[in-house]
Protein backbone atom coordinates (compact mmCIF):
# COMPACT_ATOMS: atom_id res chain seq x y z
CA UNK A 1 0.00 0.00 0.00
CA UNK A 2 2.44 1.99 -0.44
CA UNK A 3 0.69 5.08 -2.26
CA UNK A 4 -0.55 5.77 1.71
CA UNK A 5 3.34 6.52 2.31
CA UNK A 6 3.80 10.45 1.80
CA UNK A 7 5.62 10.61 -1.86
CA UNK A 8 5.85 12.64 -4.39
CA UNK A 9 3.64 12.21 -6.67
CA UNK A 10 4.05 14.34 -10.42
CA UNK A 11 0.99 15.16 -12.46
CA UNK A 12 1.58 16.19 -16.00
CA UNK A 13 -1.19 17.93 -17.84
CA UNK A 14 -3.45 19.84 -15.34
CA UNK A 15 -7.09 19.70 -16.45
CA UNK A 16 -10.23 18.06 -15.50
CA UNK A 17 -8.21 14.30 -14.85
CA UNK A 18 -4.99 15.26 -13.91
CA UNK A 19 -6.90 17.75 -11.25
CA UNK A 20 -8.98 15.26 -9.99
CA UNK A 21 -6.34 12.45 -9.44
CA UNK A 22 -4.59 15.53 -7.52
CA UNK A 23 -7.72 16.05 -5.41
CA UNK A 24 -7.75 12.69 -4.41
CA UNK A 25 -4.32 12.43 -4.01
CA UNK A 26 -3.41 14.79 -1.97
CA UNK A 27 -6.27 13.75 0.47
CA UNK A 28 -5.09 10.45 1.12
CA UNK A 29 -1.23 11.97 1.83
CA UNK A 30 0.26 12.49 -1.01
CA UNK A 31 2.90 15.50 -2.18
CA UNK A 32 1.49 16.17 -4.99
CA UNK A 33 3.76 18.30 -7.64
CA UNK A 34 2.00 19.38 -11.53
CA UNK A 35 3.14 20.75 -14.81
CA UNK A 36 1.09 22.32 -17.18
CA UNK A 37 1.55 25.05 -19.62
CA UNK A 38 -0.79 27.26 -17.90
CA UNK A 39 0.42 29.52 -15.60
CA UNK A 40 -3.06 30.54 -14.40
CA UNK A 41 -3.89 26.63 -13.80
CA UNK A 42 -0.84 25.96 -11.59
CA UNK A 43 -1.91 29.20 -9.94
CA UNK A 44 -5.44 28.19 -9.31
CA UNK A 45 -4.43 24.47 -8.31
CA UNK A 46 -1.64 25.53 -5.36
CA UNK A 47 -4.33 28.55 -3.98
CA UNK A 48 -6.97 26.21 -4.04
CA UNK A 49 -4.42 23.31 -2.10
CA UNK A 50 -5.41 21.16 -5.16
CA UNK A 51 -1.42 20.65 -5.34
CA UNK A 52 1.26 21.37 -3.38
CA UNK A 53 3.68 23.17 -5.88
CA UNK A 54 3.56 23.49 -9.84
CA UNK A 55 4.91 24.73 -12.66
CA UNK A 56 4.16 26.61 -15.72
CA UNK A 57 7.57 27.45 -16.63
CA UNK A 58 9.94 25.30 -19.15
CA UNK A 59 12.97 25.76 -17.31
CA UNK A 60 11.71 23.96 -14.02
CA UNK A 61 10.08 21.23 -16.05
CA UNK A 62 13.52 19.08 -15.19
CA UNK A 63 13.97 19.75 -11.48
CA UNK A 64 9.83 18.92 -11.18
CA UNK A 65 10.80 15.55 -12.90
CA UNK A 66 13.92 14.55 -11.43
CA UNK A 67 12.09 15.03 -7.49
CA UNK A 68 9.05 12.61 -8.81
CA UNK A 69 8.23 9.28 -7.00
CA UNK A 70 5.51 8.10 -9.46
CA UNK A 71 4.84 10.07 -12.82
CA UNK A 72 0.71 10.25 -13.93
CA UNK A 73 0.69 11.31 -17.64
CA UNK A 74 -2.41 13.37 -18.24
CA UNK A 75 -2.22 14.28 -21.95
CA UNK A 76 -3.94 13.78 -24.76
CA UNK A 77 -1.88 10.72 -26.67
CA UNK A 78 0.31 12.47 -29.12
CA UNK A 79 1.61 14.82 -26.13
CA UNK A 80 1.93 11.82 -23.95
CA UNK A 81 4.63 10.41 -26.26
CA UNK A 82 6.76 13.89 -26.92
CA UNK A 83 6.30 14.11 -23.61
CA UNK A 84 8.58 11.44 -21.83
CA UNK A 85 11.07 11.95 -25.15
CA UNK A 86 11.55 15.21 -23.97
CA UNK A 87 12.24 14.52 -20.27
CA UNK A 88 13.39 11.14 -20.33
CA UNK A 89 16.33 11.87 -19.25
CA UNK A 90 15.91 13.16 -16.42
CA UNK A 91 13.08 10.52 -15.14
CA UNK A 92 14.71 8.87 -11.77
CA UNK A 93 16.14 5.49 -12.42
CA UNK A 94 13.55 2.99 -11.36
CA UNK A 95 9.80 4.84 -10.71
CA UNK A 96 6.83 3.81 -12.04
CA UNK A 97 5.07 5.91 -14.69
CA UNK A 98 1.06 5.94 -15.69
CA UNK A 99 -1.42 7.48 -17.57
CA UNK A 100 -5.10 8.43 -17.99
CA UNK A 101 -5.51 8.19 -22.19
CA UNK A 102 -8.24 6.63 -23.50
CA UNK A 103 -6.79 5.12 -26.62
CA UNK A 104 -3.94 2.41 -25.90
CA UNK A 105 -2.33 0.88 -28.24
CA UNK A 106 -0.89 3.68 -30.19
CA UNK A 107 0.80 4.92 -27.24
CA UNK A 108 2.01 2.47 -24.57
CA UNK A 109 4.44 0.15 -26.86
CA UNK A 110 5.91 3.13 -28.24
CA UNK A 111 5.87 4.61 -24.43
CA UNK A 112 7.89 2.07 -23.06
CA UNK A 113 10.59 1.63 -26.12
CA UNK A 114 10.88 5.36 -25.32
CA UNK A 115 11.80 4.28 -21.41
CA UNK A 116 13.92 1.30 -22.26
CA UNK A 117 14.85 -0.21 -18.35
CA UNK A 118 14.78 3.04 -17.24
CA UNK A 119 11.53 3.15 -15.88
CA UNK A 120 8.38 1.21 -15.82
CA UNK A 121 5.52 2.56 -17.59
CA UNK A 122 1.98 0.59 -16.99
CA UNK A 123 -1.06 2.10 -18.90
CA UNK A 124 -4.70 3.06 -16.94
CA UNK A 125 -7.53 4.96 -18.64
CA UNK A 126 -9.80 5.88 -15.84
CA UNK A 127 -13.54 5.72 -17.72
CA UNK A 128 -14.76 8.81 -15.81
CA UNK A 129 -15.55 12.48 -17.37
CA UNK A 130 -18.14 15.93 -17.38
CA UNK A 131 -18.67 17.51 -20.22
CA UNK A 132 -16.60 20.41 -18.71
CA UNK A 133 -12.72 20.45 -18.55
CA UNK A 134 -9.90 22.27 -16.82
CA UNK A 135 -8.57 22.14 -13.77
CA UNK A 136 -11.99 24.38 -12.55
CA UNK A 137 -13.65 21.37 -12.98
CA UNK A 138 -11.61 18.86 -11.24
CA UNK A 139 -13.84 16.50 -8.76
CA UNK A 140 -12.73 13.16 -7.74
CA UNK A 141 -16.69 12.72 -6.91
CA UNK A 142 -16.43 11.41 -10.83
CA UNK A 143 -14.39 8.74 -9.90
CA UNK A 144 -16.98 7.25 -7.90
CA UNK A 145 -19.65 5.60 -10.35
CA UNK A 146 -16.97 4.76 -13.18
CA UNK A 147 -15.09 1.85 -13.80
CA UNK A 148 -10.74 1.84 -13.84
CA UNK A 149 -8.86 0.16 -16.21
CA UNK A 150 -5.33 -1.54 -15.64
CA UNK A 151 -3.57 -2.37 -19.57
CA UNK A 152 -0.77 -4.07 -19.23
CA UNK A 153 1.74 -5.38 -21.83
CA UNK A 154 3.98 -8.49 -21.44
CA UNK A 155 7.21 -6.27 -20.10
CA UNK A 156 5.13 -4.99 -17.32
CA UNK A 157 5.81 -6.77 -13.65
CA UNK A 158 3.65 -7.88 -11.35
CA UNK A 159 4.06 -5.47 -8.95
CA UNK A 160 3.75 -2.69 -11.09
CA UNK A 161 0.26 -3.96 -12.29
CA UNK A 162 -0.72 -4.42 -8.48
CA UNK A 163 0.69 -0.96 -7.89
CA UNK A 164 -1.77 0.46 -10.63
CA UNK A 165 -4.38 -1.87 -9.61
CA UNK A 166 -4.19 0.19 -5.83
CA UNK A 167 -4.15 3.30 -7.62
CA UNK A 168 -7.43 2.92 -8.89
CA UNK A 169 -9.12 1.34 -5.47
CA UNK A 170 -7.40 4.37 -3.80
CA UNK A 171 -9.11 6.64 -6.22
CA UNK A 172 -12.11 5.38 -5.31
CA UNK A 173 -13.45 3.88 -8.81
CA UNK A 174 -16.20 1.79 -8.31
CA UNK A 175 -14.59 -0.97 -10.38
CA UNK A 176 -10.89 -1.78 -11.17
CA UNK A 177 -10.06 -4.65 -14.38
CA UNK A 178 -7.28 -5.65 -16.95
CA UNK A 179 -7.50 -5.61 -19.90
CA UNK A 180 -4.65 -6.30 -22.75
CA UNK A 181 -4.25 -3.00 -25.02
CA UNK A 182 -5.66 -4.34 -28.10
CA UNK A 183 -9.14 -5.61 -26.00
CA UNK A 184 -9.18 -1.82 -24.54
CA UNK A 185 -9.27 -0.42 -27.93
CA UNK A 186 -12.06 -2.53 -29.33
CA UNK A 187 -14.05 -2.22 -26.51
CA UNK A 188 -13.53 1.74 -26.11
CA UNK A 189 -14.19 1.89 -30.08
CA UNK A 190 -17.34 0.51 -29.32
CA UNK A 191 -18.42 1.70 -26.13
CA UNK A 192 -17.23 5.40 -26.17
CA UNK A 193 -16.33 6.39 -29.75
CA UNK A 194 -18.68 4.69 -31.79
CA UNK A 195 -21.12 6.44 -28.92
CA UNK A 196 -19.79 9.92 -29.96
CA UNK A 197 -19.62 9.25 -33.73
CA UNK A 198 -23.50 8.37 -33.71
CA UNK A 199 -24.53 11.56 -30.89
CA UNK A 200 -22.30 13.97 -33.35
CA UNK A 201 -24.20 12.33 -36.50
CA UNK A 202 -27.55 12.73 -35.17
CA UNK A 203 -27.10 16.11 -34.35
CA UNK A 204 -25.41 17.20 -37.63
CA UNK A 205 -27.41 14.92 -40.09
CA UNK A 206 -30.62 17.69 -39.91
CA UNK A 207 -30.58 21.58 -39.14
CA UNK A 208 -32.99 20.93 -36.09
CA UNK A 209 -32.61 24.26 -34.42
CA UNK A 210 -36.28 24.62 -35.12
CA UNK A 211 -36.74 21.35 -32.99
CA UNK A 212 -35.75 22.62 -29.89
CA UNK A 213 -39.17 22.99 -28.16
CA UNK A 214 -40.38 19.34 -29.16
CA UNK A 215 -37.62 16.97 -28.00
CA UNK A 216 -37.85 14.53 -25.22
CA UNK A 217 -35.37 12.67 -23.11
CA UNK A 218 -34.60 10.38 -25.54
CA UNK A 219 -32.92 13.34 -28.06
CA UNK A 220 -31.64 14.63 -25.03
CA UNK A 221 -30.33 11.66 -23.99
CA UNK A 222 -28.62 10.84 -27.18
CA UNK A 223 -27.33 14.04 -27.77
CA UNK A 224 -25.53 15.59 -24.84
CA UNK A 225 -21.80 14.00 -25.67
CA UNK A 226 -22.99 15.65 -28.93
CA UNK A 227 -20.89 18.87 -27.39
CA UNK A 228 -17.45 17.71 -27.74
CA UNK A 229 -14.22 19.03 -27.15
CA UNK A 230 -12.96 18.56 -30.98
CA UNK A 231 -9.51 18.38 -30.63
CA UNK A 232 -9.43 16.11 -28.48
CA UNK A 233 -12.04 13.58 -29.97
CA UNK A 234 -10.50 13.80 -33.71
CA UNK A 235 -7.12 13.02 -32.17
CA UNK A 236 -8.73 9.61 -30.48
CA UNK A 237 -10.16 8.86 -33.71
CA UNK A 238 -6.90 9.02 -35.24
CA UNK A 239 -4.91 7.22 -33.37
CA UNK A 240 -8.03 4.49 -32.90
CA UNK A 241 -9.39 4.28 -36.36
CA UNK A 242 -8.57 0.62 -37.10
CA UNK A 243 -10.76 -0.67 -33.91
CA UNK A 244 -13.32 2.68 -34.69
CA UNK A 245 -14.05 2.00 -38.17
CA UNK A 246 -14.45 -1.92 -37.73
CA UNK A 247 -17.06 -0.82 -34.87
CA UNK A 248 -18.48 2.02 -37.10
CA UNK A 249 -19.39 -0.59 -40.20
CA UNK A 250 -21.36 -3.09 -37.47
CA UNK A 251 -23.23 -0.31 -36.12
CA UNK A 252 -24.02 1.35 -40.00
CA UNK A 253 -24.59 -2.05 -41.35
CA UNK A 254 -26.74 -3.44 -37.93
CA UNK A 255 -28.82 0.13 -38.59
CA UNK A 256 -29.19 0.11 -42.38
CA UNK A 257 -30.54 -3.31 -41.85
CA UNK A 258 -33.19 -2.36 -39.12
CA UNK A 259 -34.23 0.58 -41.91
CA UNK A 260 -34.47 -2.27 -44.94
CA UNK A 261 -36.67 -4.51 -42.31
CA UNK A 262 -39.19 -1.34 -41.67
CA UNK A 263 -39.34 -0.89 -45.63
CA UNK A 264 -40.26 -4.49 -46.13
CA UNK A 265 -42.65 -4.16 -43.34
CA UNK A 266 -41.21 -7.29 -42.08
CA UNK A 267 -42.69 -6.98 -38.39
CA UNK A 268 -41.61 -9.58 -37.01
CA UNK A 269 -38.18 -9.23 -37.56
CA UNK A 270 -38.02 -5.73 -36.22
CA UNK A 271 -39.90 -7.40 -33.28
CA UNK A 272 -37.00 -9.93 -32.97
CA UNK A 273 -34.34 -6.94 -32.88
CA UNK A 274 -36.35 -5.52 -30.53
CA UNK A 275 -36.24 -8.35 -28.02
CA UNK A 276 -32.50 -8.78 -28.21
CA UNK A 277 -32.29 -5.17 -28.05
CA UNK A 278 -34.22 -5.05 -24.81
CA UNK A 279 -32.75 -8.43 -23.13
CA UNK A 280 -29.56 -6.92 -23.75
CA UNK A 281 -30.17 -4.00 -22.50
CA UNK A 282 -31.30 -5.52 -18.98
CA UNK A 283 -27.91 -7.00 -18.17
CA UNK A 284 -26.46 -3.72 -17.94
CA UNK A 285 -27.18 -1.44 -14.80
CA UNK A 286 -29.38 1.11 -15.41
CA UNK A 287 -27.67 4.24 -13.98
CA UNK B 1 -61.78 26.87 -18.56
CA UNK B 2 -64.52 24.23 -18.76
CA UNK B 3 -61.87 21.73 -17.42
CA UNK B 4 -62.53 23.07 -14.15
CA UNK B 5 -65.94 21.96 -14.24
CA UNK B 6 -67.17 18.66 -12.90
CA UNK B 7 -67.67 16.72 -16.23
CA UNK B 8 -67.26 13.32 -17.11
CA UNK B 9 -63.91 12.62 -18.88
CA UNK B 10 -63.67 8.74 -19.89
CA UNK B 11 -60.49 7.60 -20.72
CA UNK B 12 -60.16 4.11 -23.45
CA UNK B 13 -57.16 2.32 -22.46
CA UNK B 14 -56.11 2.94 -19.18
CA UNK B 15 -52.17 2.48 -19.00
CA UNK B 16 -49.70 4.26 -17.73
CA UNK B 17 -51.01 7.37 -20.57
CA UNK B 18 -54.59 6.53 -19.77
CA UNK B 19 -53.57 6.45 -16.30
CA UNK B 20 -51.55 9.66 -15.80
CA UNK B 21 -54.42 11.67 -17.34
CA UNK B 22 -57.01 10.29 -15.06
CA UNK B 23 -54.71 10.95 -11.66
CA UNK B 24 -54.38 14.75 -13.36
CA UNK B 25 -57.94 15.14 -13.84
CA UNK B 26 -59.82 13.51 -11.69
CA UNK B 27 -57.65 15.56 -8.85
CA UNK B 28 -59.30 18.83 -10.62
CA UNK B 29 -62.35 17.98 -10.32
CA UNK B 30 -63.46 16.13 -13.19
CA UNK B 31 -65.31 12.68 -12.75
CA UNK B 32 -63.14 10.12 -14.35
CA UNK B 33 -64.42 6.55 -15.95
CA UNK B 34 -62.35 4.31 -17.53
CA UNK B 35 -62.99 1.44 -20.32
CA UNK B 36 -60.01 -1.20 -20.04
CA UNK B 37 -58.99 -4.73 -21.27
CA UNK B 38 -58.08 -5.98 -18.22
CA UNK B 39 -60.38 -6.56 -15.09
CA UNK B 40 -57.12 -5.88 -12.53
CA UNK B 41 -56.68 -2.37 -14.63
CA UNK B 42 -60.26 -1.07 -13.95
CA UNK B 43 -60.38 -3.01 -10.23
CA UNK B 44 -56.59 -1.66 -9.43
CA UNK B 45 -57.46 2.29 -10.71
CA UNK B 46 -60.92 2.48 -8.76
CA UNK B 47 -59.14 1.21 -5.49
CA UNK B 48 -55.92 3.54 -5.82
CA UNK B 49 -58.55 6.71 -6.90
CA UNK B 50 -57.11 6.90 -9.54
CA UNK B 51 -60.60 6.83 -11.52
CA UNK B 52 -64.15 6.97 -10.28
CA UNK B 53 -65.74 4.08 -12.00
CA UNK B 54 -65.28 2.18 -14.95
CA UNK B 55 -65.24 -1.10 -16.94
CA UNK B 56 -63.68 -4.12 -18.26
CA UNK B 57 -66.78 -5.31 -20.27
CA UNK B 58 -68.12 -5.20 -23.38
CA UNK B 59 -72.10 -5.41 -22.54
CA UNK B 60 -70.98 -2.28 -20.20
CA UNK B 61 -68.81 -0.21 -22.61
CA UNK B 62 -72.03 1.28 -24.00
CA UNK B 63 -72.97 2.96 -20.75
CA UNK B 64 -70.25 4.26 -20.37
CA UNK B 65 -69.57 5.69 -24.20
CA UNK B 66 -73.09 7.42 -23.72
CA UNK B 67 -72.68 9.02 -20.35
CA UNK B 68 -69.04 10.68 -21.32
CA UNK B 69 -68.81 15.06 -21.92
CA UNK B 70 -65.58 14.09 -23.55
CA UNK B 71 -63.51 10.91 -24.37
CA UNK B 72 -59.63 10.67 -24.48
CA UNK B 73 -58.56 7.94 -26.88
CA UNK B 74 -55.07 6.47 -24.69
CA UNK B 75 -54.68 3.07 -27.18
CA UNK B 76 -52.15 2.21 -30.05
CA UNK B 77 -52.98 3.51 -33.32
CA UNK B 78 -54.63 1.06 -34.82
CA UNK B 79 -56.64 0.26 -32.05
CA UNK B 80 -57.93 3.82 -31.86
CA UNK B 81 -59.44 3.41 -35.23
CA UNK B 82 -60.88 0.64 -34.82
CA UNK B 83 -62.51 1.58 -31.85
CA UNK B 84 -63.75 4.95 -32.84
CA UNK B 85 -65.65 2.34 -35.59
CA UNK B 86 -67.03 0.63 -33.09
CA UNK B 87 -68.40 3.18 -30.71
CA UNK B 88 -69.43 5.68 -33.00
CA UNK B 89 -72.46 4.74 -32.52
CA UNK B 90 -72.85 5.68 -29.11
CA UNK B 91 -70.95 8.72 -28.86
CA UNK B 92 -73.32 11.45 -28.10
CA UNK B 93 -73.88 14.60 -30.19
CA UNK B 94 -71.46 17.75 -30.43
CA UNK B 95 -68.65 16.15 -27.65
CA UNK B 96 -64.90 16.35 -28.61
CA UNK B 97 -62.67 13.44 -28.11
CA UNK B 98 -59.04 13.55 -28.04
CA UNK B 99 -55.58 10.92 -28.22
CA UNK B 100 -52.25 10.61 -26.89
CA UNK B 101 -51.27 8.68 -30.18
CA UNK B 102 -47.64 9.46 -30.91
CA UNK B 103 -48.06 9.35 -35.13
CA UNK B 104 -50.91 11.46 -36.62
CA UNK B 105 -51.24 11.52 -40.05
CA UNK B 106 -52.60 8.01 -39.96
CA UNK B 107 -54.97 8.40 -37.73
CA UNK B 108 -56.11 11.65 -37.75
CA UNK B 109 -57.76 11.89 -40.94
CA UNK B 110 -59.31 8.48 -40.46
CA UNK B 111 -60.96 9.55 -37.31
CA UNK B 112 -62.25 12.57 -38.33
CA UNK B 113 -63.71 11.18 -41.34
CA UNK B 114 -65.66 8.24 -39.26
CA UNK B 115 -66.78 10.32 -37.05
CA UNK B 116 -68.43 12.97 -39.29
CA UNK B 117 -70.26 15.87 -37.95
CA UNK B 118 -71.10 13.61 -34.85
CA UNK B 119 -68.51 14.38 -32.82
CA UNK B 120 -65.05 16.71 -33.53
CA UNK B 121 -61.38 14.54 -33.24
CA UNK B 122 -58.91 17.05 -32.16
CA UNK B 123 -55.48 15.12 -31.86
CA UNK B 124 -52.69 15.52 -29.47
CA UNK B 125 -49.40 13.94 -28.63
CA UNK B 126 -48.38 14.51 -25.09
CA UNK B 127 -44.31 13.88 -25.54
CA UNK B 128 -43.77 12.13 -22.26
CA UNK B 129 -42.96 8.42 -21.28
CA UNK B 130 -41.23 5.76 -18.55
CA UNK B 131 -39.90 3.12 -19.10
CA UNK B 132 -41.96 1.19 -17.24
CA UNK B 133 -45.63 0.83 -18.48
CA UNK B 134 -49.28 0.08 -17.05
CA UNK B 135 -51.63 1.70 -14.78
CA UNK B 136 -49.52 1.21 -11.81
CA UNK B 137 -46.66 2.80 -13.35
CA UNK B 138 -49.03 6.03 -13.73
CA UNK B 139 -47.91 9.50 -12.47
CA UNK B 140 -48.96 12.44 -13.85
CA UNK B 141 -45.00 14.52 -12.65
CA UNK B 142 -43.96 12.49 -15.84
CA UNK B 143 -45.71 15.57 -17.59
CA UNK B 144 -43.67 18.54 -15.67
CA UNK B 145 -40.28 18.73 -18.17
CA UNK B 146 -42.56 17.49 -21.10
CA UNK B 147 -43.72 19.12 -24.37
CA UNK B 148 -47.50 18.65 -25.22
CA UNK B 149 -48.59 19.16 -29.24
CA UNK B 150 -51.67 19.95 -30.39
CA UNK B 151 -52.49 18.62 -34.23
CA UNK B 152 -55.34 19.98 -35.78
CA UNK B 153 -56.19 19.50 -39.13
CA UNK B 154 -58.29 22.09 -41.51
CA UNK B 155 -61.55 20.21 -40.24
CA UNK B 156 -60.67 21.30 -36.36
CA UNK B 157 -62.52 24.23 -35.52
CA UNK B 158 -61.03 27.48 -32.88
CA UNK B 159 -62.52 25.74 -30.20
CA UNK B 160 -61.60 22.76 -29.81
CA UNK B 161 -58.14 23.81 -30.67
CA UNK B 162 -58.28 25.57 -27.54
CA UNK B 163 -60.05 23.30 -25.31
CA UNK B 164 -56.96 21.00 -26.65
CA UNK B 165 -54.60 23.19 -25.65
CA UNK B 166 -56.18 23.97 -22.50
CA UNK B 167 -55.85 20.00 -21.67
CA UNK B 168 -52.13 20.18 -21.93
CA UNK B 169 -51.97 22.98 -19.65
CA UNK B 170 -54.16 21.52 -17.05
CA UNK B 171 -52.25 18.24 -17.34
CA UNK B 172 -49.02 20.48 -15.94
CA UNK B 173 -46.87 20.22 -19.39
CA UNK B 174 -44.03 22.83 -19.49
CA UNK B 175 -44.78 23.83 -23.26
CA UNK B 176 -48.08 23.24 -24.97
CA UNK B 177 -47.44 23.71 -29.03
CA UNK B 178 -49.36 23.45 -32.60
CA UNK B 179 -48.56 21.33 -34.96
CA UNK B 180 -50.05 20.17 -38.48
CA UNK B 181 -50.03 16.51 -38.62
CA UNK B 182 -47.07 16.25 -41.62
CA UNK B 183 -45.23 18.59 -39.46
CA UNK B 184 -45.75 16.57 -36.49
CA UNK B 185 -44.75 13.26 -37.82
CA UNK B 186 -42.16 14.58 -39.31
CA UNK B 187 -40.10 16.15 -36.02
CA UNK B 188 -41.06 12.89 -34.24
CA UNK B 189 -39.70 10.48 -36.94
CA UNK B 190 -36.62 12.65 -35.89
CA UNK B 191 -36.56 13.17 -31.99
CA UNK B 192 -38.07 10.10 -31.16
CA UNK B 193 -38.89 7.21 -33.48
CA UNK B 194 -34.63 7.36 -35.28
CA UNK B 195 -33.36 7.84 -32.01
CA UNK B 196 -35.15 4.55 -31.12
CA UNK B 197 -33.97 2.78 -33.91
CA UNK B 198 -30.02 3.85 -33.01
CA UNK B 199 -30.72 2.84 -29.38
CA UNK B 200 -31.67 -0.64 -30.56
CA UNK B 201 -29.10 -0.89 -33.23
CA UNK B 202 -26.13 0.02 -31.31
CA UNK B 203 -27.56 -3.38 -28.80
CA UNK B 204 -27.69 -5.76 -30.97
CA UNK B 205 -25.00 -4.61 -33.53
CA UNK B 206 -22.58 -6.58 -31.50
CA UNK B 207 -22.63 -9.24 -28.63
CA UNK B 208 -21.80 -7.18 -25.90
CA UNK B 209 -23.00 -8.96 -22.78
CA UNK B 210 -19.14 -8.86 -21.76
CA UNK B 211 -18.43 -5.20 -21.81
CA UNK B 212 -21.04 -4.61 -18.94
CA UNK B 213 -18.47 -3.89 -16.66
CA UNK B 214 -16.83 -1.44 -19.15
CA UNK B 215 -19.43 0.59 -20.09
CA UNK B 216 -19.75 4.81 -19.21
CA UNK B 217 -22.61 6.89 -19.35
CA UNK B 218 -22.60 7.46 -22.75
CA UNK B 219 -23.15 4.13 -23.78
CA UNK B 220 -25.86 4.16 -21.12
CA UNK B 221 -27.54 7.26 -22.06
CA UNK B 222 -27.15 6.24 -25.66
CA UNK B 223 -29.30 2.82 -25.02
CA UNK B 224 -31.71 3.93 -22.08
CA UNK B 225 -34.16 3.64 -24.34
CA UNK B 226 -33.29 0.41 -26.20
CA UNK B 227 -35.63 -1.20 -23.83
CA UNK B 228 -38.23 -1.37 -25.77
CA UNK B 229 -41.95 -2.65 -26.12
CA UNK B 230 -41.69 -4.28 -29.58
CA UNK B 231 -45.51 -4.61 -30.21
CA UNK B 232 -46.12 -0.57 -29.63
CA UNK B 233 -43.01 0.63 -31.82
CA UNK B 234 -43.02 -1.98 -34.69
CA UNK B 235 -46.53 -0.63 -34.91
CA UNK B 236 -45.63 3.14 -34.33
CA UNK B 237 -42.56 2.41 -37.06
CA UNK B 238 -44.95 1.08 -39.30
CA UNK B 239 -47.47 3.71 -39.37
CA UNK B 240 -44.82 6.51 -39.94
CA UNK B 241 -42.98 4.55 -42.21
CA UNK B 242 -42.34 7.44 -45.16
CA UNK B 243 -41.29 9.57 -42.48
CA UNK B 244 -39.31 7.48 -40.99
CA UNK B 245 -37.13 6.05 -43.44
CA UNK B 246 -36.10 9.54 -44.32
CA UNK B 247 -34.55 10.56 -41.19
CA UNK B 248 -33.39 7.00 -41.04
CA UNK B 249 -31.49 7.68 -44.34
CA UNK B 250 -30.35 11.34 -43.72
CA UNK B 251 -28.64 10.24 -40.33
CA UNK B 252 -27.37 7.14 -42.39
CA UNK B 253 -25.45 9.02 -44.74
CA UNK B 254 -24.30 11.31 -41.95
CA UNK B 255 -22.47 8.64 -39.68
CA UNK B 256 -21.45 6.99 -43.11
CA UNK B 257 -19.45 10.54 -44.29
CA UNK B 258 -18.02 10.82 -40.93
CA UNK B 259 -16.94 6.93 -40.96
CA UNK B 260 -15.16 7.84 -44.68
CA UNK B 261 -13.96 11.38 -42.59
CA UNK B 262 -12.30 9.28 -40.38
CA UNK B 263 -10.83 6.56 -42.57
CA UNK B 264 -9.47 9.46 -44.82
CA UNK B 265 -7.56 10.83 -41.78
CA UNK B 266 -9.64 14.46 -42.76
CA UNK B 267 -9.02 16.12 -39.28
CA UNK B 268 -10.19 19.52 -40.47
CA UNK B 269 -13.49 17.97 -41.86
CA UNK B 270 -14.01 16.04 -38.76
CA UNK B 271 -13.51 19.17 -36.86
CA UNK B 272 -16.00 21.06 -38.78
CA UNK B 273 -18.85 18.73 -37.74
CA UNK B 274 -18.22 18.14 -34.15
CA UNK B 275 -18.12 22.22 -33.89
CA UNK B 276 -21.38 22.27 -35.84
CA UNK B 277 -22.56 19.31 -33.43
CA UNK B 278 -21.18 21.47 -30.21
CA UNK B 279 -22.94 24.73 -31.58
CA UNK B 280 -26.45 22.89 -32.23
CA UNK B 281 -26.59 20.64 -29.02
CA UNK B 282 -25.62 23.78 -26.85
CA UNK B 283 -29.38 25.89 -28.08
CA UNK B 284 -31.18 22.53 -26.44
CA UNK B 285 -31.44 22.61 -23.36
CA UNK B 286 -29.48 20.49 -20.96
CA UNK B 287 -32.10 18.15 -19.05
Amino acid sequence: MEWINKQNVLIVGLGLMGGSYAKALKRIGCRVTAIDRSEDTIKFAVENNIINEGTWKNEEVAKFVKEADCIILALYPNAAIDWVKENVGNIREGIRITDVTGVKSCIVYEIQDILGDKAEFIAAHPMAGKETSGVESADDRIFRDANYIVVPTAKNTEEAILWCENLGQILGFNKVSVLSPEEHDEMIAYVSQLTHCIAVSLMTCKDNEHLKDYTGDSFRDLTRIARINENMWSELFHVNKEPLLKEMDLFINEITELRNLIAQDDTEAIKDKMRLSTKRRSKFNNK
